[in-house]
């Protein structure tokens, strides 16, 4: 009961602070049918400004930080966003009324990481002055990566192997075959070009080439000056701004659910919470391991609980031209990404519960 | 004389001081025809960071407030606003070459508030250091949306009535009754209706929706430190950028009064000075009974000399299509605007006057 | 030996410092194909505020400085300007391939002054607590329009020359007479006419006039304290940004190259070199005259080094219409203006060795 306690109260508290509150005020107004919005430059602006802050401080970070231990939470990123991706193969994917293509875009969404989240994660780390390894906006593309990089071979190897089976009866193929890809032996060759394509493609999306480039000067250029003055002062106000606009866009891509099948509302909200647990589950591993820090494992389980909302669609628009966007958009923005802000406060109660933040940190 | 010339001082030094210099500046870029603009997206941008940080402010300080302190000056406020509506009913509304809708709608918005206008005060007294009540900018809605909706329901209304005039000889009804309102006893339930239509209209609009969910933010959330570390700082900057767009959308919109009576150019120049004064005069009123401090009165003064800029016009395209925008839009953003803005130090040298800052508010 | 030494140490040194690394950063990613784009609101919007921030800073000084010594670096920005332009005449618009009005075009814009690299200059002099007279920035119009006018009057010369020399043969007149220029006598005052027309065009181009406007509001106006608290310490950080986007213009543009003569790439690469030479030529004469800082003589070396590309292109675009846009802008954006950014270092070194940093300003 007390644990409980302790965690309402956390959630409570936190609901209060201007990352949640302006998530929250966004839907509201989006809820009473408010006329508000912000123009869709800044919006982008907004989000380029707050990747290349993230990569920016990662590589500032990166550049002092011991190599190797940044190694074993990076493996731990990629092997969470696999695993959520073949748990979605598993459970949404199979259930009626869900296309296996736009479940695996779905669960792909899901397993790749907003850096909206991951923000107003490091936001509310900061306000409560919990410390965290600077480096860990570094995981970010290694977790997004892994997950959509699978999501797509394996709805590709779904789609490849149902054309073999309506092949085989001795039927004509009249089908278009997207990406080229043939079948039998041919197959092997073809998922390593289509996996480099992927790769290529989401190096060149906008959010991540933006946080890579942030951290490519902050390893290699000295912009210390520059992120202290601008980057890092901003930071936490155009977070407010960018959380406004994520509340009126969950509560209006809420509709474009009504059509799909109700397992996306149920995933919707459940997997940021299993994501979550899985992602904290790893970083507590990796604490025991190397003392990686309480923080670090609320920023880990965040990432994971996260869905992708700036580099993921796009993605998988061109890579899965047949999956249905309002499904997976809709599930991840409307549902996905304010259940994963809003269950941040969720995870610090449990890094207080099985760590502690201040017995960890000092 | 002395008073005069005390007057006029302050309004000279003002003029100098950034908010007036970059209005007027704006204005002689566009009177020597300079392509400078800003795009659209960062004028609608930087607005909503200017109400949200003047809602914010006021949420905050309600937030301590007592609230019967606030509850005279709110009344105080929407009483100014209906005041202003039917001066204009009176006068403006009346002359040749004005028809009826056209003047009300002239009278709504110039009852109605300037966010800008309102900052542009807001900043100047910051700058010079002068207390003001930190609730002010929740008197903003009480103001502009009593004037809204007066001057809609009197349109309507003289709208009815000449319809009804129109009828009497039996002629048959062939007119399009905008907003199916009825004759007769089913008046008075239809403008209840109406009433209801423009509030939600209004509550809806991005202008007052910003600034009721800053004023939400501040009172049920706790958003101090994101205050404190970007809404008030960026405030003068960004307003200095405002002004300088709205004293070149003022020199712009000078051309579109061509077409219309004389009447609007008088309207334009007196009613700021005339509304600021009985502002002024109600907060005078407000200070001798409960304390309301010198600055307070002055920003009173302020809203009432204002004309709405942002919110107003499409409320008023929405309730009134058939008035003619280039009248109440012109008249507004080229004449009242800019003298509203420009009459603040006058505003500032009648409560020195009146009641003395140093003495009021020490 | 060492001199080299010196010049390649502080010139590496400078490529790690923000502003000269995300230029680089910029060209990277558009050389990868980064689909990063940062919206063209926001881009007008930040040359905006740098364009005032500059104006504004440079009136504040103007406001106190003795004008004789404002005079003589003014006299020298202007004699630079035309003396580009003359150069450029002489050497690229008589290589094979240029057409002449092409040469003149694109000496034009070398002559001309890019805010966005004074900006860079300064940023960079400052990080290093370099001092420089506070007026520089209020030379930029006297090098920017002085180059302009020269190159334009000289391109209308020289068509009125040919359109005379094919028309002598008693051809009849079939071709268009852009600018109603006539022959013979009435050539003085035709030129008259056009050198006031390309005057106010310049004067009313978005970056000159944003530059005056800025320039005024600090002689005439006291906008010290919004200078301080918005202009000055958002300028390091929105120049990141802009050096980002022009870093991933000038390889995007460096493909519209591939078309126009090769005279065009020598130009481009070695004409910021020579032109910077000789700004800092000309400075390190007005420093033994007048004791014009170090700091000074490099940013008059990088305005005459920078070539123009915001208020340039659509002013050569209005006055000489038959100019190819591809050759000068892409000469101008592609190759000039990274080669005049990435050569600030080399002008500090040469301000070190000639004159000596610490010695010079303490």
């Amino acid at each position: 009961m007390d644990v409980l306690l302790e965690i309402l109260t956390t959630m409570l508290e936190q609901f209060q602070k201007p990352t949640l509150a302006f998530l929250i005020g966004g839907m509201l107004l989006a809820a009473v049918g408010s006329k508000l919005e912000v123009p869709a430059p800044v919006y982008k602006f907004i989000v380029l400004l707050l990747l290349l802050k993230v990569g920016l401080g990662a590589g500032i970070s990166v550049r002092e930080a011991n190599l190797l231990e940044l190694a074993v939470p990076a493996v731990g990123a990629a092997v969470i966003g696999v695993a959520i991706v073949f748990l979605g193969s598993r459970t949404l994917a199979r259930q009626r009324g869900v296309s296996r293509v736009d479940g695996l875009a779905t669960a792909g969404l899901f397993g790749a990481v907003s850096a909206s989240t991951l923000a107003a994660g490091m936001a509310i780390l900061d306000s409560e002055g919990i410390a965290y390894e600077g480096f860990i906006g570094a995981l970010y593309p290694f977790m997004d990566i892994a997950a959509l990089v699978t999501a797509i071979v394996l709805a590709r190897l779904s789609a490849e192997r149902r054309a073999a089976a309506t092949l085989s009866p001795g039927r004509t193929a009249t089908m278009t075959m997207r990406g080229g890809l043939g079948q039998g032996n041919r197959g092997a060759s073809a998922n390593g070009e289509l996996a480099k394509t992927i790769l290529i493609d989401t190096f060149r999306s906008p959010a991540i080439s933006a946080l890579l480039l942030g951290l490519a000067l902050g390893v290699f250029a000295r912009p210390d000056v520059v992120y202290d003055s601008f980057y890092q002062p901003l930071f936490q106000g155009l977070l407010s701004i960018l959380m406004l606009i994520m509340g009126m866009e969950a509560w209006s891509r809420l509709s474009e659910l009504r059509g799909v099948a109700h397992a996306y509302l149920l995933y919707g909200i459940a997997a940021p919470l299993v994501h979550g647990s899985l992602g904290f589950a790893v970083g507590l591993g990796i604490h025991h391991v190397t003392g990686f820090s309480a923080g670090g494992v609320v920023l880990l389980a965040v990432m994971a609980a996260s869905s992708s909302d700036i580099s993921g669609p796009p993605t998988l628009r061109g890579a899965l031209p047949e999956a249905n966007p309002s499904a997976y958009v809709g599930t991840s923005s409307g549902l996905g990404t304010p259940v994963a802000i809003l269950s941040i406060p969720l995870f610090m109660a449990l890094a207080e519960i099985f760590i502690g933040f201040w017995s960890a940190t000092k």
